[in-house]
């Protein structure tokens, strides 16, 4: 195949799942018709799902792009950058990834492409974020006496957190916030522990 | 009205209360119908509804129960023990909190009961939680250096992302946890942010 036929292909999915992106954070996954896929993308059925098989197909195709996003800047930038781009993250979109994984419990087949979905991720990246935590730890950019799954722990809860209260749209000091996290992991914490 | 008849209307509404979260534990609201409320209250519709208007203020209710609850222990005990008692709640009566939330989104008259429940809850608890953190300055036990609100928005993350851990049904190290998080607020740690 011609590499200008390959662009071409690529070009045309992120054009798809651009639309569908909208289409999801505008009238929710149930809302999001084929009707108003097609309007928000502005292509036929037969060519979106010429590129995709289906809607839960778009759906899972943009969470885990936005999950590999999400570890891509926090094992590159840190935990401060990811906490950034959720505050400033869209409020719509959010709602629905967070909607998914309430339907999940009662739609076994949402359930098994996400875990696949989500397996998928943890092969590529869970090693990738436990090698970052520890090069942050080996140049004593954080704190070392805490089991490295035990901060990866923390900072799952903060992001997911941090996402429920951008979703619900209740504002915050996103600043105030990044420091409480900083200290939190800060190595110099350590010395604090015992009473001088 | 006889004292006793009050204490026995009490513990009547404690009793359907009690089983109405079961139902909506085990089903999800959506699921809990009237039959298996029922069932689960171990009460007639007509007996139910004689005390509650409806299944939604049966929710109202249980929702504002558990967020004075929460609060209380709060104030009363502090970060670390709401920390451990959500850690410790019920996988299933979360997933029906959070599924709440997300509902609310597409459901006027659920968000309109749910935002006057809030509103409610804030006018009681708002004022006792700020007069809490900052007693805990006062005494040295919690960092002064930042705004009270911010202190409380960092707070309301942790709980609603430790929630949705634990509704996920996801494993958590709570004292590795509240660890991070007592080291992020406790009053020295400000005296490391200027390098000596």
């Amino acid at each position: 195949m011609p590499k200008v036929s390959q662009e071409h292909l690529d070009a045309r999915r992120a054009e798809i799942l651009e639309g569908a992106r909208r289409a999801f954070s505008r009238y929710g996954y149930e809302g999001a018709t084929v009707a108003r896929l097609e309007e928000e993308i502005g292509l036929s059925r037969g060519a979106i799902f010429h590129y995709f098989d289906s809607k839960l197909d778009l759906f899972v195709e943009l969470a885990y792009a936005d999950n590999n996003r999400y570890v891509s800047l926090l094992t590159e930038e840190g935990i401060e950058a990811v906490l950034r781009a959720i505050a400033g993250a869209d409020r719509d979109w959010l709602n629905v990834l967070i909607e998914t994984e309430v339907r999940m419990r009662h739609d076994p087949e949402l359930e098994r492409r996400m875990a696949g979905m989500q397996e998928r991720a943890q092969e590529e990246q869970r090693d990738r974020l436990l090698a970052s935590f520890e090069q942050a730890q080996a140049e004593g950019r954080m704190r070392s006496d805490l089991e490295l799954g035990d901060v990866v722990d923390f900072t799952t809860v903060l992001i997911n957190g941090l996402a429920v209260r951008v979703a619900n749209g209740d504002p915050i000091s996103i600043d105030a916030f990044v420091r409480l996290v900083n200290d939190a992991l800060r190595p110099d914490v350590r010395e604090l522990a015992v009473p001088s």
